[in-house]
């Protein structure tokens, strides 16, 4: 397997951490997204979108999107498993990872795609262009805010996001803090029960990578 | 079980089509968006989020999110396979479902919302208000079109979304166009190999709910 990464994007961490929590050691290839090589045409033919990461199996498939990627590994090396074990485990988990990513993680990603300079005409990630909405900045700020609210809400009732169990919600949930205090919006001080949960999350080995 | 519906709703007929493949019948409630139900005391202790669909489990779980409720309705009811068999099946499975979602399913959604007098405040599914953004109805529409495209690349060297099987990505694609169609963005004539996978997908039973 070949996982293709960039090590400063907060995407294909993701997948670095579900990867570490697994225990898996695999040979990386370091995309250089600042210089564009996403739209090199060698790219291209691994994942037409032009994202990372992009996980490519033994055979040569290649599987793009970090949640894609993860639903492969979880089903080819189950343990320990980080997408629940019985069907309502399952689904709840999946919920609170499509919840973590939308609103939060996504969030974050218009608030900064649509600010940057660097960013300019790629307000979306992925090969098509489209051209930065201002209003769409402060929108994801708001989002961002909300989402650190309503995980500060459900962690005051909940050891992990997704229930008792530490999951792939924890680390959606983890990198999109991560994410979103480099736009400068942290995890509140009043937010007693989030801080509980980052600071033992934040604390694992896997989340150094 | 009980399935939480809308029945003029895109989101939770991707749902209705996916139990009707695995041939489940449901104990069904009606939830009426236009009246705001969706925001009633009874409905958000079911889903805070105050989306459709949601499913409860006997012991009185509920799954909310489209895409989480399938994970569990397949995991349930394994047979017969939409999500893939192997691991490798699984992960092409859930790039090309995470595809259609973002790419078709939430661009339709975006040009629809940004639009719509009725939902005025209500850019954004969910409890929380959100302003309308008129660049996004623009963005919206040109993200379909291309979405549109894609899929008719696609389907020209594959007989469904994800490759030889029918899947959950076909149920997703198909809503999507038929969504798009609402906005009268449908697919176009030259779309041939399109066009030759919605007739097939449209002709099966289980999408007339």
């Amino acid at each position: 397997m070949k996982f293709y990464d960039c090590s400063t994007a907060p995407s294909p961490r993701r997948v670095r951490i579900f990867l570490a929590e697994k225990g898996i050691e695999i040979l990386t290839v370091e995309i250089d997204l600042a210089g564009g090589e996403q739209f090199s045409d060698a790219f291209l033919r691994l994942n037409p979108r032009g994202t990372v990461p992009v996980l490519v199996l033994e055979d040569g498939t290649a599987i793009s999107e970090a949640s894609a990627i993860c639903r492969y590994i979880e089903a080819a090396y189950p343990e320990p498993r980080l997408m629940g074990r019985t069907p309502a485990e399952q689904g709840i988990v999946a919920m609170w990872d499509h919840y973590c990513e939308q609103e939060g993680f996504f969030a974050a990603a218009e608030a900064l795609r649509n600010a940057a300079r660097r960013l300019e005409g790629h307000a979306l990630t992925g090969r098509d262009g489209y051209p930065q909405i201002p209003a769409l900045v402060e929108r994801g700020r708001t989002r961002v805010q909300r989402f650190l609210a309503s995980l500060d809400e459900r962690l005051a009732g909940s050891r992990y996001v997704a229930g008792e169990q530490f999951t792939i919600a924890d680390i959606t949930a983890l990198v999109t803090v991560d994410f979103a205090a480099r736009l400068r919006l942290p995890l509140p001080d009043a937010s007693a029960a989030a801080r509980r949960w980052y600071e033992e999350i934040n604390a694992r080995p896997s989340t150094t990578g």
